[in-house]
């Protein structure tokens, strides 16, 4: 046991990284109707367009979604130890539906809290848990569908809209996307998040013991959201690692995490990672409750897993994966795939099924789930235990017959207001992704769709997280709401920082590729806004505007390492006298000076362009 | 000058790291019909199903598509200064319709062979240039025209077909593809490739000036290709560089290398490594011509580029990018794009066009071009001049104008027998990436579609091969023949050796992911080969049927690193109590071993595994 006073020290400091604002950029809070509704946005300024290409003219700041929390906030202070402010506390009191509890109420959660042995690692909250009154349901669904629009939804609306009002024509120009019966509305309005939420189409994950998270939406019309895995298991990674993996993963636009722990101090790890985490944190609960039947699966009882559920909703997981759609008649669908059931979830619910020779009982309980759910508004996050595990196995008879079952569930979640995506596969050929979009939205009602990649080849471990965001880019414009990230170390071993940050570059750019395609509006102001910095050889601007900035420039710098190749109007890959670029604005002006023929071509085309800003 | 005597000793060795063969792979050749007909293949060698899953089975050797040419035969003496051994060389010669020249007939070539200050980094070349005896037409396409099939065509036919006859269902079966008009057969014939040459529909890059050439063919109805981008600029990088980089870039994968070098020493960089190269040569003629008037575009003459062509034909180049399309009136349709003209080649010519007000030299004299291309067979790839660089001027009017003139282009080289392929963007969203594919088909008359990425967003520098790797993969799909790789340097820097693996890596996946989705005969046989051997815990199989076997090794012992590791039943992402797969074998060995219910389900679901190996 070596996570002790040394660990608690140590935690204060690691994240120096993870709190350096990024280059030429500014956290910024967007007010909403109260004073207390501040949302957080990075901006990035830009320099002006240099003086040798034309009059000079100003660049504007560009909004982008943060996901950082007050981490890149040089005005607060971060201390791991004390966790970060619950900025959703007074939203959650004043809805007064909710009581403080005495401390846990799970069996498990007050053994943890009491046992001396793990008082060096266990981080020291001073707030106790809260739960629903009698009767009520606390969830975001049950307020939207009584019509109210909750400071949380109000917040998401400003989050999503991203501040472009004042940027001009040819920043916020952009294609007319293909939605595929998405309904995206110019503006998202706090009733239009409300009407999402209440149709189930969107989802809010905010367990009222998480005020620490900034309100975020998952839903099909909204911005594509993507999901990091971090966790420990039992051969490696300690407390420590996956709380610096939580905010490396939040740094580089993770918008919700999940702690997939397998190992020794589940408890604690989610605990340290929950209290320091602004971004929504899902898990799968039956990966603990196998804990505590020490690995055998057929062991596994509704009661033991039912106290983990209360465990884990008192510490404030937003969603729970639950493989409720693994039926007993569908586990020997398996049989003559290429890899069987490669879901960890799934896996043990079948080896439990077969057991006891009967339905799971996540299955035969699951109305008592939603009881639970809704007691502290987590959302379900329904998995696909039987997901394809190879380009062999995918859109098999046993992945579809579990989907069905899920939007079965789906159904009665939403009897019960509780909040509820699907998840899906996985490994899928590129023609056969988007059957798999369609046959969730019809059976699912819906409700938003949440998917591993997919990858869509097996052939190349080591990197996968290019073979997944190649499906996940697709999924994501067929309608997909969320995309779970696969690292480059996926099928191989556990990701560390670089890989949680390889895999998060990929899956921001499959969810942006998403956003474009869609025609999500604003989507294009970030390319736009980066195009015209490369056009103009604004080459700072073009590294900050830049999902990576640090890398953009170090690679920069491999070629051209000196500061004045940053405002030189050429590269590294012509030279000075061979730049395309600067050859355009040659043609541009020496259209603009010479005499232009009166055919019509001639007149559209040397129109100036449209300077707007 | 440092690249003298010394240069040449390097770069005899520099190439270790590219003459190891992969591990357990083996280099293996298919013999034609005729015994000079030799077709290489990379056979992977499997080891045993552990025994602890079932009875001992074999596993059956895969083969693999090999471009890394006679670098990974351990039987081959590798020495650059001597060259690779002309194989085609008596195919050329028994056709007798090419005649030996006492030396290079272009200027340019005279005087850089006869330039005593070059002796030092000269290839020694002791084979005169050939070219096509008066009156003959010595293209793929013509021989094909006349119904003749050449060992080049047998070559490829054997190539594509990948040796599958003996593999068996289980690895043999796949998901019926969607191919958006295709015409795959189920096995490539000989008389195949002959037909799809002749039709236009497919091209053989192979100059007879570069015996030296393995053969390889670029169509919709074969597998899909890629290309790496090599070359100098006037900033940095060195011949042994380029060198190395091609050697590198065939030993990932890459079809066809192109070399766009734009800084000194143009001549004696590109005849290295065509002496070396198995894969075909491309080039950018038009950026040497400039080099010539020394980079002042509006210099350039008919009579200069003339010239050039002449001048690499002679070298071996296999197919000339030419950007003929750059039509006078398109050019001011620029002038409002947010990244106006990117393309090197375009912008030259754009210039050039301006300068003088009248049409390019490329396109008034595109019929004498096409003469020089039959004499020697070199294949167009009609240049995109005009394409976008940027999400903003995807698929804008410019584009599409120039399509239609390389579409005219086209009919104009097939009236010649001149193989023509066409390039294509560039930047373009995912939901306007299908109508650039259908648009070439129908413009070009099915010609090869050629396209750079496309980049699916602007937003990510230093991950370009990844925005674009998203769109090469549907373009792909969608029926482009060739995707021209992009690496992570792209916008930023000229790629070294780890961005040419990066980018061709990146470039294989999207290659193969299309092959897979348009239902490529045989495609999936190494996606299967390698789940099987993942499921059943072979973890150095699945390392090795990977694209790139030191990387999954690496990757894994991160996390295990112990040799132990490598056959171990679980993986560091579960431990070994809870390893999915391994849950998974026990729920079969359950449902084998236990009473099933007679229910339809049960008993079509428990049907044992195909086992036809």
């Amino acid at each position: 046991m070596k996570m002790n006073a040394e660990f608690v020290g140590a935690v204060a400091q690691v994240d120096r990284a993870v709190t350096q604002p990024f280059p030429n950029s500014t956290k910024v809070y967007a007010e909403g109707s109260r004073p207390d509704i501040q949302v957080p946005m990075r901006e990035i300024t830009q320099s002006e367009m240099p003086a040798s290409l034309g009059p000079t003219e100003k660049n504007p700041p560009i909004y982008v979604y943060d996901t950082s929390g007050p981490y890149t906030d040089p005005t607060c202070k971060i201390d791991v130890r004390s966790g970060l402010p619950p900025l959703r506390e007074p939203w959650i009191l004043e809805r007064n539906d909710t009581e403080g509890l005495p401390g846990p109420s799970s069996e498990y959660g007050r053994t943890r809290l009491t046992d001396p042995a793990l008082a060096a690692l266990r981080f020291q909250l001073t707030r106790k848990p809260r739960r629903a009154k009698r009767g009520m349901n606390v969830t975001q669904m049950h307020y939207a569908r009584r019509g109210v629009i909750t400071p949380e939804m109000e917040f998401i609306s400003i989050r999503e809209n991203q501040r472009r009002e004042d940027l001009g024509e040819l920043l916020t120009q952009q294609h007319p996307g293909e939605g595929f019966g998405a309904g995206i509305p110019p503006v998202i309005t706090p009733e239009f998040v409300r009407s999402e939420v209440a149709r189930g189409r969107a989802i809010i994950p905010a367990n009222i013991n998480h005020p620490e998270s900034e309100p975020m939406i998952i839903g099909r019309n909204f911005l594509v959201k993507i999901n990091a895995n971090i966790g420990n298991s039992a051969v490696t990674s300690s407390i420590q690692e996956e709380v610096e993996k939580m905010t490396w993963a939040i740094r580089w636009g993770g918008d919700t995490v999940m702690d997939l722990s397998t190992g020794k101090h589940i408890h604690e790890t989610r605990e340290w990672i929950i209290r320091n985490s602004p971004v929504p944190i899902g898990t799968v609960p039956i990966y603990q409750a196998l804990e505590k039947v020490g690995g055998k699966a057929e062991e596994l009882t509704w009661e033991i897993f039912r106290d983990t559920l209360i465990e884990q909703a008192e510490q404030g997981v937003d969603y729970f994966t639950i493989h409720a759609g693994v039926r007993l008649a569908y586990i020997p669908l398996t049989a003559r795939r290429m890899t069987g059931i490669v879901s960890r979830g799934g896996s043990i619910m079948a080896k439990w099924c077969l057991a006891h020779h009967r339905e799971s009982f996540l299955y035969t309980h699951f109305e008592e789930i939603c009881e639970i759910m809704k007691a502290y508004d987590v959302s379900f996050s329904l998995g696909d235990g039987l997901r394809p595990g190879s380009i062999y196995d995918a859109n098999d008879e046993a992945q579809f017959a579990e989907l069905q079952t899920l939007g079965e569930l789906t159904q009665v979640a939403w009897k019960h207001d509780v909040q509820t995506m699907i998840e899906g596969p996985g490994h899928i050929p590129m023609h056969l992704i988007k059957i798999n979009m369609e046959k969730q939205l019809e059976e699912c009602g819906e409700a938003p769709f949440y998917t591993l990649g997919p990858l869509t080849t097996d052939i190349a471990p080591g990197y996968d997280h290019i073979t997944s965001a190649i499906g996940a880019a697709m999924i994501g414009w067929y309608g997909c709401a969320m995309l779970c990230y696969v690292t480059p170390k996926e099928h191989l071993g556990l990701p560390d920082k670089d890989d949680v940050k390889d895999g998060i570059i990929a899956y921001k750019i499959a969810a942006h590729a998403a956003d474009l395609a869609k025609g999500h509006p604003g989507a294009q102001i970030r390319d736009n806004a980066l195009s015209k910095a490369r056009f103009e050889f604004r080459w700072v601007d073009q590294f900050n505007l830049g999902l990576d900035p640090d890398r953009a420039r170090a690679l920069h710098d491999e070629t051209l390492p000196a500061e004045g190749a940053k405002v030189a109007h050429f590269c590294s890959m012509c030279g000075p006298h061979f730049c395309s670029m600067k050859i355009t604005q040659d043609v541009r002006d020496y259209a603009a000076s010479h005499g232009i023929p009166e055919s019509e071509a001639w007149r559209r085309g040397c129109r100036p362009r449209q300077r707007s800003l």
